[in-house]
């Protein structure tokens, strides 16, 4: 018999990181909710229909394709058998695919259930999606993603509420951030007002690294990109711009009198950062110019957040984007939302060991099992104990003392409880706090206090 | 464009339908770990070597295939594809398969995890399965299970405690359940005992139409299942088993007297049901020979449980196996588990309406939007109700009163905040009950104090 496996670039996840994970997944949904968000859950299996031509030629190919049931070969010709065209002969060979995203499925979801939907819809979704990458370090071919979207509203409020949200999320984890926020506008303005406009991109790559190459440098990377002198110079109060938040937006502003679209974009974050001052966030809002996000259907507000105690990329981001449904038929639904990197934000808490012992340590107490007459004298105990929320457990076999307390070790347990012919006559229970090592001889409603 | 769907047997859930079943899922988690269970999780794909030959012949068919990436074609020649063997060319085009039940992965796990293992291992596992079974009502081709399984322990402590468990869950559920409790060791026991061994679900499913066809039918149908008359002659005190759970084991202790395995499987059901007697169970309790539960892999107690309100089959079930992962190489290890069945389980709750109104009611207070001031003036009382644990959200629009009032009745939320003028000059909130229509004027605090 060969020793079991699982597919490159998944995982079984243990009881120690489980309780990790759900501590994670639990805190962003209690802070969804609080702002009114409500769960939907989309099949695992979508359409190919609905999945290809989504995201990129790329895309299609990472797609995880599951064979038709049944006689799965019977649409296709010998012909096209022997032809041996992986792509085209797997459409006929597959009519559904894992889902690659969480995206997609909530704009296919948005359509097909938009008579029964109150727009505007707040949804957030946690659940796995599945990519054919080449797994490394830190990718898998399975994870998480835990999406908010508002779907059908324009109003800014909803990026203020999202910056919120995020500033609540990593306040309760511990976590210090740091929020960028741009907008694409601005971006878009950018690119207009200095008549370079497919060359945003390199432009806000190289303004990136204006700390660790200095200013000459950017300079050069930019005429190596193709930018004339003429608009690297009037490029230069973006690639020095510095200063706070509003003293960036006037540089920019001025910058961008003539273009309506940067206008726009201006407005629109100085509206966001303004609404936010009063709100009393705890992280650092930092607008900055040089975040572009790779994806290409933002059109408005665009945030990341970094963590600022890890090495590590950005930890959670969004944007918004005009026209989320219209890859279904149906146009004009705006939307923002952002998605929370749950791998990444495991990997952070671990590095700063910021897991609430309570959410990894699950039981509580660990009764002693000396046989089955002192075992009947503990069952009632253990009830009493649950039903007042005590997590409890009897090892269910009558041990060596040894192995049972090597069992209680193993899970992180920190009382154990033993009741011998002693305890039993007096009616007590003996517990004992296992960092410690003292012991106390209590009765069950003691015991309930102490544990409580 | 097509109109989007999604594939036939799978299903969107709504946030209404998601509000339930978290209840019902977090409600099994949290009793779980008031045992000491701990959660796992698994990846969606296991490998087909994994997978097949787990479920008979019918259960390879019904397993979703996943095409292999990239050039799934390069290991198959040309005369196996135009064979076209759907079966054998399938296992050449994928090596992964979706879960199809959380057993085999549960075996898997224990397999490849043995040394990081602390034995018993108590988990949990509420995730997925996929099977092509035909669609039809209430069965799906995506469904949860949530399972529990003790592995390494042969304890009887075991059964007493999933038999607690499913009291507690349903207890909580307000559910009224018949926990039904059979051995296969008694039924081994009379097979052997009446010498007729194979014929024991022909005896068990005739013995279960008692009350509904009449002792000389019940006959009549072991005696066309092929039993002969002296055979069916032993078997009466059997059939016509009544009484109370001890005074039907003494019956069945009696005529089993010389069948050790019988008279192991008494004992085993006696204790658990004597255990059981002082520890205060909510529901009834009952030992049914007629229970035998299709799978084959149970060898001692086995358990169902029953809605009494509600027709529907069983909604839990599960028992005990002597060799978990004896398919992967790991002889003797015995395990003993549950199933809780979420589908039904939803459906009973619907039916008997049972779903506490808090835990589908999301958001408390919605903030009507009256403009940019107003909202200013709101923001900073949303934040205190959110930091005192109050979910509230503020309509993101200046749209009609009469839309935002419509947007809060379709999401059930009970208060809506009001603040204009004159609100905003006594610094104080008007809030509406949607349920009785009254509306008082209060400060934030006594917000928060209305609200909690």
């Amino acid at each position: 018999m060969n020793k079991p496996s699982i597919p490159k670039g998944t995982r079984d996840f243990s009881p120690e990181e489980m309780a990790k994970r759900n501590y994670i997944f639990d805190t962003i949904r209690d802070v969804y909710a609080l702002y009114g968000f409500q769960q939907i859950e989309t099949p695992a299996m979508e359409t190919l229909q609905t999945l290809m031509g989504k995201y990129g030629e790329e895309g299609d190919k990472l797609l995880f394709k599951i064979l038709n049931s049944g006689d799965y070969l019977s649409k296709v010709s010998d012909d096209e058998l022997l032809q041996r065209h992986a792509l085209p002969l797997a459409a006929k060979l597959c009519e559904k695919g894992l889902r690659y995203d969480l995206t997609v499925p909530f704009a296919r979801y948005v359509v097909m259930h938009r008579e029964e939907l109150q727009l505007p819809f707040k949804r957030y979704q946690i659940q796995p999606v599945w990519r054919a990458d080449r797994p490394q370090k830190g990718r898998y071919r399975e994870f998480y993603q835990c999406d908010a979207d508002v779907v059908g509203s324009d109003s800014l409020l909803n990026e203020v509420e999202f910056m919120q949200i995020i500033d609540t999320v990593f306040s309760r984890f511990g976590v210090r951030v740091q929020i960028k926020i741009n907008n694409r506008k601005i971006l878009s303005g950018i690119a207009e007002t200095i008549g370079a406009g497919d060359k945003i991109i390199d432009i806000t790559v190289a303004i990136d690294k204006l700390d660790k190459i200095g200013l000459d440098n950017v300079n050069e990377e930019l005429r190596n990109a193709g930018l004339n002198d003429e608009t690297i110079a009037r490029l230069q109060p973006i690639i020095t711009l510095s200063g706070t938040n509003d003293e960036k937006l006037s540089v920019i502003a001025d910058l961008l009198k003539d273009s309506e679209t940067g206008q726009k974009g201006v407005e629109e974050t100085r509206f966001i950062l303004h609404t936010l001052a009063d709100c009393g966030l705890k992280n650092e809002l930092q607008f900055d110019l040089t975040l572009a996000r790779g994806l290409n259907y933002y059109t408005g507000a665009i945030f990341e957040v970094k963590a600022l105690d890890v090495e590590i990329g950005s930890i959670t981001g969004g944007g918004r984007y005009d026209n989320l449904t219209g890859i279904f038929g149906i146009q004009g639904l705006s939307g923002v939302g952002i998605s929370f990197g749950a791998d990444r934000i495991f990997d952070v808490l671990n590095a700063l060991d910021l897991y609430p012992k309570n959410a990894i340590n699950a039981t509580k107490v660990l009764f002693i099992n000396f046989g089955e007459t002192e075992t009947a004298y503990c069952l009632p105990v253990l009830s009493e104990l649950r039903s007042n929320g005590i997590r409890a457990e009897i090892y269910p076999d009558k041990a060596k003392m040894k192995k049972q307390m090597t069992y209680a070790n193993a899970k992180h347990i920190p009382f154990v409880a033993l009741a011998g012919d002693n305890e039993i006559a007096e009616n007590k229970i003996t517990v004992k706090n296992m960092e410690t090592g003292t012991q106390q001889l209590v009765s069950a409603k003691e015991l309930i206090t102490l544990l409580s």
